[in-house]
């Protein structure tokens, strides 16, 4: 049992000063607000819940920044992937375990202190499983327990190389099961969950490209339960290839042939018409945004002002973590929408856009993870992110201002301390492990460089 | 006279190791790669020429966040400009001192050596001249002077509310000068100027809706010298406002009525016909881009992939300053164009989009802020950034892909030191009088919005 004081958080009702959490287990057992500070550890700054970043494929760290530069053909999503493809057929589980920690490690020191791991690395480099199938996933769970990051672990369903069930590729056989194999591995993944501080495990069907409906149909009916994550919708050639093999679009099919509910996350939603954009909002279901991939993708602009207006819940996911910064999401989002509409402060339905994307993050987010996290209320992770009231940035602000200046102004630079299930994890912005996980991220990427053909 | 010594360097022709500058009053004597490094001064990391800001309004760094918030309309540029039209009517010239010391510090923090003011807040609140007509101008060349980022003073030339001579509004008169009057500005722009480094003054008639026919030119023609800056085609309005008073688009209104060649710095142009891109392309003019504020604003998306493939001149700006970032502002760059062609890789002519971005935004800034900057050459100044080579993100990497990793994936976090004429003013990624500019920012922002109505 701890005591945790605060000087300025917000609470689901708003913000509130001076504020008296009781910690116990990891979990938020009791709120005081306008209380005395007395026997209980000051945790200074402007607080908030800690965002969780519900879509991450976490090895891709890794290649940031290889594939910025021009192919001999156009570029695009599909020559980017082939890059991927390259990078993680050379992958050991230790590489995975250490890239992954770092990632796992900026998004802390960003203000994420949760995440969705869309797991689809599952085996050896010619494609054998491993002696323990959930090897890989082992690894993602020591690194999320190395950072104290919470974790949801989406073990990731992963059939055919593209519609209408065809043949996998050699790029792609690290990520293939059937449906009983699958059930035997996300077995694995909660036996390696079941170590970790209230960690949940899913099911991802990679998309609507990895699967057909029948084993879409079979893996939905065998994992009943827990989050179940789904690509959908990225890229055009994907929805013109959906629509030629399935007889409708990526959204508008799983609608119509899945039980699209809360229990859903669906993964970008990039391309939608109209109808699809209402009736996914509608669903209950959760729209996974990663808005600084899906620029540097190319993917196009999410129809965010149509989806948030019609009460639609999002999240955001951080995805090819090319650029790690929980703002910055947000930022990209906004700013997206306002090159699409050509007007400002596009997704607030009154006052701070800062506030209204931190608010919808946070619930979508939680939704999501299926983890009690996202606000500060008995019952949920003590999971919290304090910004760095004495920056300048920060000056003659208050309130939701703080989260304007925080979406749109300086970004991580504010993030001072971050706690997850009531103990320290990052201070004075670096994670209490940072030098000892960059150094062995260094070590592991200049080695996998090195040795590139 | 000093010498340096570098490990990596960005040479006109390409990558070098083990680089000797020789510098002498702050500009580079001589070049000499795979030197000895005994006797020099070692600069450690991977160095590249700092990049010059083309398009600055300092005061607006106090604003920034502010107006991230839904009005009861709905919100675009106009809004925007009212916010920021009352911010600016409670400055003292010591509030427009401290401002821009922080915004300039920042600015070399994160990797700009350079810097474009386009200065149009002249005038005491009342609108009246202040005693001296210089004092605000002096006022910027004050936090120059004391960051040591380089100048190029760009007093601005403002004479109506809008279009066919409008009359300007309250929230314009401190900006309002008569071609005789804004003369003796430019004058005391000199004057002012002559204290720094091979500082330059231009002039900047601040856009076709501030000024008329007549009085454009007869100011262009009484300063025949100098960069010469103006906004044009920024917003959608301002296009059709132009076509309904003028008969012509403002960029196609500039490259009829005005001698656009290479003093010229067209500010945003980002709606322009494909016949006004190739043609501004070919003017030798360059287009000032300023990709995070023309998201934030909701401008819109500049026909990059056009204009650069016509071999089109381009810089960038921080503009209103909600971001500083120069990293961040290549990035968005090209991201919008991502988003807008739905492709990757956009502005790429080949190879690398980093390299490419950096070497355009370093040829278009010097010739923009006509000083002997955007090069590691003899004559040059000894203006230069070096990223941190020991961070995890650039494990691996080497060359150009230090620059992709630069712009897409760690930005202002990777710089570590920067020398202005040859002097380190950044060090360890902090300005050298960080914490007193930013104590004096903190004040003034405090007392500016805590006397807000």
């Amino acid at each position: 049992m701890r005591q945790l004081f605060f000087d300025h958080l917000l609470l689901p009702a708003g913000w509130a000063e001076n504020v008296r959490l009781t910690v116990a287990d990891g979990r938020i057992a009791a709120v005081e607000a306008g209380a005395a500070r007395a026997g209980a550890e000051h945790v200074a700054g402007i607080a908030l819940p800690g965002l969780p970043n519900l879509h991450c494929h976490a090895f891709q760290r890794g290649m940031a920044g290889l594939a910025e530069r021009r192919g001999p053909t156009e570029d695009s999503f599909w020559t980017w992937r082939e890059v991927m493809y390259a990078f993680l057929g050379r992958l050991s589980p230790d590489d995975v375990e250490a890239i992954a920690a770092f990632a796992y490690m900026q998004m802390l020191e960003s203000g994420f202190t949760a995440v969705a791991e869309f797991h689809y690395l599952h085996h050896d480099v010619d494609g054998r499983p491993y002696g323990d199938l959930g090897e890989m996933a082992a690894r993602i769970a020591a690194a999320a327990a190395e950072t104290r990051i919470g974790l949801t672990l989406l073990p990731s369903f992963y059939a055919a190389g593209g519609f209408g069930g065809a043949a996998p590729t050699a790029g792609q056989r690290r990520f293939l099961n059937d449906p009983d194999r699958f059930a035997k591995l996300v077995q694995r993944c909660r036996a390696v969950a079941a170590g970790l501080p209230d960690a949940q495990v899913g099911i991802a069907p990679h998309s609507l490209r990895a699967v057909t409906p029948e084993s879409l149909r079979a893996v939905v009916a065998a994992h009943p339960q827990g989050p179940l994550h789904i690509h959908a919708a990225e890229q055009l050639k994907e929805v013109e290839d959906c629509v030629a093999a399935l007889g409708a679009r990526p959204v508008a099919w799983l609608l119509a042939n899945a039980e699209v509910d809360t229990r859903w996350c669906v993964i970008h939603a990039t391309h939608m018409t109209e109808d699809e954009t209402d009736r996914l909002a509608a669903s209950g279901a959760v729209a996974g945004l990663c808005p600084l991939t899906e620029a540097s993708l190319g993917d196009g602009t999410f129809a965010g002002a149509r989806y948030l207006g019609a009460g639609g819940r999002f999240g955001v996911g951080t995805d090819s973590n090319i650029a790690i910064d929980a703002a910055g999401e947000l930022r990209q989002l906004e700013l997206s929408q306002r090159l699409a509409h050509r007007a400002r402060n596009v997704l607030a339905a009154h006052d701070s856009v800062g506030r209204r994307l931190v608010d919808g993050a946070l619930a979508g987010g939680a939704q999501a993870l299926r983890r009690e996290i996202g606000a500060i209320a008995p019952g949920r992770r003590a999971d919290i992110v304090a910004l760095d009231a004495a920056h300048p940035d920060l000056a003659g602000r208050s309130r939701d201002l703080w989260l304007d200046a925080w979406v749109f102004v300086a970004g991580r630079a504010l993030v001072k301390s971050v706690l997850v299930g009531g103990e320290a994890v990052v201070a004075e912005g670096r994670h209490l492990r940072h030098d000892m996980i960059a150094a062995r991220y260094r070590r592991t990427l200049t080695r996998l460089l090195d040795a590139a053909p």
